[in-house]
């Protein structure tokens, strides 16, 4: 089994709008409201190839409950004080619109409390997946506690993760998935080999960097394995990177070869860019990019 | 008693933000909700004057229970199987832009129970307001069974609506308020006073316009009255029609004079304009205003 952490999970709110209208007042045609956060795409993807999962999450307040109410995947909720995020998304006549709900405070005992529910369900998994931003105010301490509570049960771990949880999490050993902007960003190295090596001295096991339409690489201590992107893929990127995340941690959880995984994670990410909804994956397009056909 | 009736409240959500990036992630620094809605707004502002008002609203969802959860004045909820709606307003470096959803698909017993429950509030009212717009799919006809509820007990209506639910109100013999543009929207008029006499042809009681900077008309039978603005106010216009709506409609059901009414509807207009948030006034101007003096 592998175990899937969003430390900030969110209600995602989608507007559909006619032509946007910055400084004035829009009417929404259409909401759609689904259960969101990095680690509940990466989760839903995994569950989707039928790999058994389980996700761990903070649920708070009135968004919370309806999170609780909306998520179709096995999952273990750790209450907390404050109330879930909400991000919405304005799809109106030209690139969408986000805003982002900065998440609840959570306090350092609800983390705790958070810790120990982490370790009973990593008692028999194979692997854990920490995905997305941390709350405000969060210590990125929080995200070395999970790898370490991880490792002491013999479970790898891979962080998908930005800033200072980034460093954090390369310093606890985890398998790190930053994409190259955010690798640039956190290590304020020069180019994307200085960076991973950085993230290599720091302790990380492994740096997988994902470059968009240029594939994706992964930096070891051995060296450097990369796979080109799926050619010719058109269609919404958001929600691409949780799938290869879930490649990824698929294929490394059932101890596949680190070029397979790589594989995978690209085809798994193309397959997402298909369909319309963050979380979803065209499951017979995943198999042909597998066998290397194009889009 | 004043009976405020909102045909489709909503949860209004202010999202505070730095510079404005359409098409980009915008990072919210700042949430706040409140219980919103034409009628819930001009129900506050009778609550802050002392007039005994009582709220009545269509409630169904998360979002209807965290209304009823969040609303400060008397109210009576008439449950419906359909979810409240939320209305986004974010507030960057520029003029504020507003997303609104439709709101729910209220059914024709759902209204019908609606009329019955607004039916024992009116027993002893004084005065009803309906203000706001209807949700989708909801016929204009509605408003007119209301003016028709109340007038059976003896009370007097001020609708404040737009489009055909103006001209329903007009029809039915209520008092409207308009502001110009929804007047000359409603109407196809080429100018207020051609619009004004088209509704109270149809049977409107009285017309008042709200003209902006250029204050207050009210068009009768037997003439025309008008107040000027109050002069060098600055601040936030959101609820500062529903605030002279509470104005005018404490100096109908009081019996004051109609240019009394107008004089009170200017002068709280503009003490909501000195606040921060729609549905508060500062009455302490709102009485300079009164007594004639400036901003």
């Amino acid at each position: 089994m592998i175990v899937a952490v969003t430390p900030n999970p969110a209600i995602d709110v989608t507007y559909r709008i006619g032509a946007h209208a910055p400084g004035e007042t829009n009417r929404v045609l259409e909401v759609r409201r689904r259960p969101g956060g990095k680690g509940v795409n990466v989760a839903r993807v995994l569950a989707a190839l039928d790999v058994p999962v389980r996700a761990v999450l903070p649920l708070g307040g009135d968004a919370g409950r309806w999170l609780g109410s909306a998520l179709d995947i096995p999952f273990d909720d750790v209450p907390i004080s404050g109330e879930n995020r909400t991000t919405v998304t304005v799809a109106g006549d030209g690139h969408p619109t986000v805003y982002t709900e900065p998440g609840p405070e959570v306090s350092e005992a609800e983390w705790a409390a958070f810790g120990r529910r982490l370790a009973e369900c990593l008692s028999g998994a194979r692997f854990l997946v920490v995905s997305g931003s941390l709350p405000r105010g969060a210590s990125p301490d929080v995200v070395v506690a999970w790898v370490r509570i991880a490792r002491e049960r013999g479970v790898r771990t891979l962080v998908d993760a930005s800033g200072p949880a980034l460093l954090a999490a390369a310093r606890a050993g985890a398998v790190v998935k930053p994409n190259r902007a955010e690798l640039l960003d956190a290590t304020a190295a020069s180019d994307e080999a200085v960076g991973a090596a950085m993230l290599l001295r720091l302790g990380a096991e492994l740096v997988v960097v994902s470059r968009g339409a240029d594939g994706i690489a992964a930096y070891t201590r051995g060296g450097v394995f990369a796979v080109p992107a799926i050619p010719g893929v058109h269609g919404n990127p958001t929600g691409a990177g949780d799938a290869a995340t879930a490649g990824l941690a698929a294929a490394l959880a059932a101890g596949r070869p680190l070029i397979e995984a790589l594989r995978a994670a690209a085809a798994l990410g193309a397959a997402a860019v298909l369909r319309p909804v963050a979380g979803e994956v065209d499951l017979p397009a995943y198999q042909r990019f597998l066998n290397g056909a194009p889009a």
